[in-house]
């Protein structure tokens, strides 16, 4: 066993009394009132990163919430790894539901309570340990490593991508280790290879000047609600396709071997359907489960409404009616060509008699994708075989992880996801967890694969 | 000039004095706090009744607001008419925006402006004083008269009709003379010959049993949004007919002579137009707008919501997704068979993957007709004509007036609409008034239709 593994067995006491530490910090970015937490959390992370050997560590304003950054640079010849996480975490609202207080951790049946233990600070915390580890017992790192750490992710890092694109000599890198990711299951490891895009898109339709009688006026009349109902149907096909024209125009075809590694991936619809609630699953036709959510591109209502809500009859015929709607992107998506593209289908599809205002929201993301023999894939590939004893599923996510293209637009580095949190450990909602075993799997995880890239 | 006209002018000012002192009684029937108001009216119009002549005038519970009963029923061998008007009136909100208080009555450039000035107590107070009229001055009414005025029409009757079965004989008679109604202008008389009926529909539409990430989740299971905007878009053709299956089986065809009767009603487009601030008309084709919003039945969504409504964007796949519809309805759809066919509707055309709960509304309407040469009409033709020098248009309503039917069901007894109130009198807003001249013209005409019903 080489060294640096022994170090972070004897040390294992400590960090995780570390750990807990970190975790009492309620640094939650959504809550103004908790801005100095986050702020606390900085200096946390700061002063680690000093204590693990790493130079250069300090706090940086942003605008908003602060960053963290650090680098260890004395590995020539070697590539230079950027290594991303965030110490910010979500509200613990509604904190009756949480067994022990989100914010006090508890230690039970292997696994560390809290909020933020999971998502992200544990597996934050465990690459800190492998570079320290690497540093304490061999004095040196098999590559340059440089850190960013930031405070705004649970919000949508509204101020990152200007700070990246400011420092971008600073951030230099070949690669990013997001450490802000999971794994499949305790025995299954996974490389998440794609993460969908977004775009949002506005409807107000305006019929006449007041809210009328639908009695004295109906039938004479466009009714906003009907024209919104009408112009939403139009935007699928009754089977499920998305119906705006060129919305799949860019979509980059899937090859058999990524529609074989797919098809891989477990799926049990039967556990699936019951998670969720439904009877049955409804989508794009010709295409899987998995398919319809990290590779197909999606158009989905999230609001609608317009009149009368309340209880009983209303007999208007309203005024106005709207609805919000977010597309999910996949490669070779632009999510402004989809706006645009949505606009000129509700132009071209607009029913008579009313107005339609259609904008583009502000929330926008480019998907994502990283070939699955891209060298720093192979090299996460070979520490999860190694550590699982089984090859990795390929996967994707339907979600998206804007950072991931914001550090390939300015760094021009593709982002290796290499995180070890597991579905079950509730982030975002009352109980969170993570697993000790993990904790200490991320750990070794990290040290191994800084070792591998290092003989790349 | 018959002697009860010359009564009606010579008592003028009193009959004013009364109709302030009768506005300024706040009989809201939809406040709680007014139902002692309502009380009072109708105590008010009891007494009034009485001092008119009338026999038995008293004021009778129905379980909600009361209604008020009187009747002259010495003219053997005559018909016997009903009388119907109301004594409560809607709130008065937003009171700021009237110019004077709406029950301190004022008197301004020859109109009364009060709640319920137009709507419905100097209407229904101008056949209460030609009733007088004719009782002081002849001694005797042309025909059997008996009066049902009650007090909870502007909230849409709910124990009117129980009240009207209960008490079939007391209120048995061959004809209604409906005095909550208008004219088409100060200087054209019309003859509201039919209304329409209504029935409602709520649609809760439900998909996963939790508000799921449409990042994750989407694309894999139904949107209940989507599945409702579809369902609703099924429900017209995008031409605008009702595309709800044997929605139209029962519709009475029009006439020509009906037809012609509607064309020869006077429609300004460009000011109808103006007036609700739409830039076109939009209906079912091959019909005029008066057709389309009289005669032509009509399905509105009322309200429509689900998701999210907020600033921004939530990225949500909601659970539950919600309508509110009502039809109107005309001669001869029953609402009982149309809410079923609204149903099997749904039943037919719900999109996979959702449950959809289809539920009848309490508001439920039939539709009316009385025909233009009932002997009614006929005699109110005649009055018309002479006060206004030209004949009445023949017209309809879009809304629904239930009490109507109520009378034609459990007495037998069609109705004749017979009121003074102009478009232009603020009903149900802030400023109402009625205009003195209409409630001068109100009292000849009660006594003219009361003695040419006696002649028929």
């Amino acid at each position: 066993m080489a060294s640096w593994e022994s170090y972070l067995q004897q040390h294992r006491a400590r960090f995780l009394d570390e750990l807990v530490g970190f975790l009492r910090i309620p640094s939650i970015s959504a809550l103004p009132d908790h801005a100095s937490d986050v702020q606390r959390a900085a200096a946390w992370v700061a002063e680690r990163l000093s204590a693990a050997g790493l130079e250069g560590a300090k706090v940086m304003p942003t605008g908003g919430h602060p960053v963290v950054v650090a680098e260890w640079l004395h590995a020539p010849g070697k590539p230079t790894v950027l290594i991303y996480g965030h110490f910010d975490v979500q509200p613990a609202d509604p904190v009756a539901l949480w067994t022990t207080r989100p914010f006090e951790p508890t230690v039970r049946e292997g696994r560390v309570y809290a909020r933020g233990a999971s998502d992200n600070k544990g597996n934050l915390f465990a690459s800190v340990l492998a570079v320290e580890a690497l540093l304490k017992t061999t004095g040196a790192l098999p590559v340059n490593v440089k850190f960013l750490v930031e405070g705004q992710e649970e919000i949508g890092s509204p101020q990152v991508p200007d700070f990246v694109a400011a420092h971008k000599e600073l951030l230099a890198c070949d690669l990013v280790i997001n450490a802000d990711g999971g794994q499949w299951s305790e025995t299954e490891p996974a490389l998440l290879l794609g993460l969908r895009g977004l775009c949002a898109l506005y409807l107000d339709v305006y019929g006449p000047s007041s809210d009328l009688h639908s009695g004295v006026f109906g039938g004479s009349i466009a009714n906003p609600l009907h024209a919104l109902a009408e112009l939403l149907a139009s935007m699928h096909t009754p089977d499920g396709k998305v119906a705006v024209e060129g919305f799949y125009d860019d979509v980059a075809a899937l090859t058999p071997a990524e529609r074989a590694a797919i098809a891989a991936v477990p799926m049990d619809e039967a556990a699936y359907k019951a998670q969720l609630g439904v009877t049955e699953l409804y989508g794009e036709p010709g295409y899987s489960t998995w398919e319809r959510t990290w590779v197909r591109p999606t158009l989905e209502l999230n609001g609608m409404w317009g009149g009368f809500q309340g209880e009983g009859s209303k007999t208007v015929l309203p005024s106005e009616a709207h609805a919000k709607i977010t597309c999910r992107l996949v490669p070779n998506q632009d999510p402004k060509r989809i706006a645009a593209l949505l606009k000129d289908h509700v132009a071209r599809h607009t029913p008579k008699g009313v107005r339609v205002v259609a904008q583009t929201g502000n929330s926008m993301a480019y998907p994502y994708l990283i070939p699955a023999d891209h060298p720093g894939n192979l090299a996460a590939r070979d520490v999860l075989a190694e550590l699982y004893g089984r090859e990795p599923y390929h996967i994707r996510e339907g979600g998206s992880v804007p950072i991931c293209e914001v550090f390939e637009r300015y760094l021009g580095a593709p982002s290796v996801m290499f995180g070890f949190g597991l579905h079950d450990e509730h982030f975002h909602a009352p109980n969170e967890f993570f697993r000790l075993s993990s904790f200490d799997r991320g750990q070794v995880a990290h040290g191994k694969l800084l070792e591998r890239l290092g003989q790349g």
